[in-house]
């Protein structure tokens, strides 16, 4: 980071108290930072205080490297979760997919216009069918096939895949297997998924099929952290299409395709552009 | 019905076959009369066909009163549920309350505005509190108060109001007592609610509590043709509105009470304009 | 003001430089204030600084008399146009209307349920059909009817009703009458109008016939602050909603209807909670 | 045609007179065609009816290539403007696109899922940027560059690829020139645009630009078929997302993105399944 054009984020939360925007912000100016953005919100019914600021590094007095321990006592002091990140380091995620292209190519196409500060070090499947498309944005495909009885010695092949590469965030771009809790855990509050129902309507499989059944007259789409309990991690972004007595499930998959590959990416863009805090089960989204 | 600038609506379902369309809009030409809507669908999979036809009785050879009989050996050749409206007979639709005005507000408002074709003879309320509203509008206004001892025979109080007024449609403008099934039969597919989330998820009671609790980005209202089962029955219309961290409890009530009446408002007009035909638990809206 | 339980809100803009939100807040903190909201914004097109920061007076050292006075040596090395407002103070709003009364409605139905912080001391419409509507709601009702001839004299008659009753803001309601450059520069970024249409398409008169010609498949309006270019002035808040080729002029106007009302009641509710900057004729909305 | 599993479609529009729907199903009935679909409408200010119908052609007793002539006589007596399709004739297009590759990828990707029914024999454009994304999807790619001086004469060379390749719809992708007006009369409701504003706002160059400095709240695409005045023929598609102050130019770009090729693809569907019909400059959308 020999380039002093960047951006230091930092994201923290912690209890509400007095002061605190003004001890964070003079943290930054005292040391020559000029805040590029700051917003913050109390939750007024768990007292909880969050904030993101990010400050120009041009003009700043100490370096990136030394940052963490320059805040490191304000972060004790106020009892606080938090994280600094730059824009010079771009997030290293590992998209999973299975057999569609559509959450996929979406990613690979906004990361090649440059819509998203990744680097995406691999792909990981349980097939084969997606290796071209990966080809053609240059992005090495690993084939992971999971049976049953194959699932727990694969998941070791897909974290070895992961360590190696330093991956820090995992995107399941409609990958059609349930992670084990030891995957989930390895990779808490960093694991992303697109369920193709409004959630919390139609949990589970068949998301499409159900909403047919029941004759909504709106179906969804949910971008959500993964965790242990299927379809209930913190919510990122949702969104929604009309649909109506002419749609057949057919449809309904179709008109669905759009909005899962617009919302995880929003949901992505979110989380590369560091805009998420997690708290308990619920996200801040600063945007 | 002296006036002859009015519109005879048919709606129909029944099992597909070939030549429905042509036998039918046969029947409207041959007597005189010009089409001026026929909107129909096929559901594939239950092989049903449903079919709304609109017809100006201008100059329709035979009158109003004599077309239910006309259309009879159609129907029946047809194994065909149907029935016929006119646009001169506004349905007449009782309003059931509790305190909440902005559902009420909102169709006592549009009707006056000639939005709806209804008569809207009663309202009937287990509180006191909007009579003023009702006065405004000059709509008679009956308190039915209920407690869990006096329910059973409150409903048959309610149920005489709407027998002497010849009421034909029930609308529970966010009433806050659940019908008997007795009552619910009684009013088969005439009586249509609001519920405010976006179902299936939410149902029950304090949706928008359990909507900020889950964290959701987007919260809904959802009008529906009232059932046995709580919340289940065959939707009319939903919407939705973006909600974020920033929203308590008492922004998503404020913000879902703008769809609650915006969403019972266009159920109302669909059924009220005959544009809505039930198969099983769901809806085909003619619109 | 002897009730502590209220919140101060800054609204300030200026040149934009190092420290601003360091050097804000801690005239906040300093003196015992506990920042409840903060939200700021950097055009760095126009390199203008925006900030919209609440704090809740409960300790506060000074008291809100003071406050002005406390915060002008700030403002003034800032070079900035600021201005403090407290919750406790509601904004006093006029209303003109002339015979529409869906958006009057909708300001004063909101205003009775608690969601507007505001105070209506007068109606001033050129025709006398929604007196009453304004005495449901217990609202003086002026009628200042307007002729070409008339005009000129009958603003003074306006101005002066406003200037009595000490109006902050003038709410345009469907008024259908243009303001004199006079009128407008003296409440300058207090009127709010609302124009049935998405600016910037279809100015002027009977938008809605406009866009039927056009046959343009949405429809809009547009809440904007009023200037002396008609239709151009500073927007603050704008919805739409979808039409068909079945949608005649009366049926825009009807589902026009509904997007005016919301959408200036969020344009109101953004300019009473002081959540609006204007900078040029581009408005910052911090919500 | 020897596959008998296909579908018949009518489009029709004719002065509006009683027994139309009658006349045009019974012929279809008459001949054993079973209806899948009928939408019809009339237009009452133009006294115009129009219709599509769709009919199953397994047990029909014509063949497809005698179907023209069958209809012919009714289309005459109703001085009817009319088009029969057939869902196994895949409509054949040709995509123009300059540099931008979100809306030529988009038709492309639908196209190989099977959401279009249709032929892309060639795309054309006056740079060579995307020719690699062409040869993924396996399309012949084109260059036909265009300088002020050589324009009418690769207009000819454009002109000539279309004859030679019998394309029927010519999809302008984002391609940056304008078409002549001998072009637009060769093609005369089959070339179909993107337009990155909501028209009729912000018409001609960098609508984005100009709707950053108008400061609207809403920004949208519209897809139009061409005429000889600039984005001002019929309308076939709008959609629009919200910004903020917070959105540069280029969130501006990369939002309404999203918007051209999710419109684009909309409009190009309704168009390939033959349910546009236009009247003067207004489309009438069988959806």
């Amino acid at each position: 980071m020999a380039d002093k054009n960047f951006t230091a984020i930092l994201l923290l939360s912690c209890p509400d108290r007095i002061g605190l925007v003004s001890r964070i912000s003079h943290f930054v100016f005292e040391r020559g930072g000029n805040i590029l953005d700051l917003d913050e919100h109390v939750d007024r019914q768990a007292n909880v205080f969050s904030v993101r600021v990010a400050w120009d590094m041009a003009d700043f007095s100490i370096s990136a490297s030394e940052l963490n321990e320059a805040f490191t006592p304000l972060g004790k002091e106020f009892h606080a979760t938090w994280k600094i990140k730059f824009t010079l380091e771009p997030t290293k995620i590992a998209i999973f997919v299975s057999k569609y292209d559509h959450c996929l190519q979406e990613i690979l196409w906004r990361r090649r216009l440059g819509e998203f500060q990744v680097d995406i070090p691999l792909i990981i499947s349980n097939h084969p069918d997606l290796a071209p498309l990966a080809e053609y944005y240059d992005v090495p495909f690993h084939v992971v096939p999971i049976t049953k009885e194959s699932k727990d010695a694969q998941e070791q092949v897909q974290l070895e895949l992961l360590r190696s590469h330093d991956v820090d965030t995992v995107v399941l771009a409609r990958y059609m297997q349930i992670l084990s809790p030891e995957f989930v855990s390895r990779y808490s509050g960093r694991i992303i998924n697109i369920h193709h129902s409004f959630l919390p309507a139609f949990i589970g499989g068949n998301p499409y099929k159900q909403a047919y059944e029941r004759g909504v007259k709106i179906i969804g789409a949910t971008s959500h952290f993964v965790t242990d309990e299927l379809d209930e991690g913190p919510i990122i972004e949702q969104d929604i299409v009309r649909i109506s007595h002419r749609d057949s499930v057919k449809d309904l998959i179709r008109k669905g395709r759009d909005l899962e590959r617009l919302v995880l990416a929003r949901a992505l863009h979110h989380h590369v552009e560091h805009r998420i805090l997690v708290n308990k089960n619920k996200t801040v989204i600063f945007d």
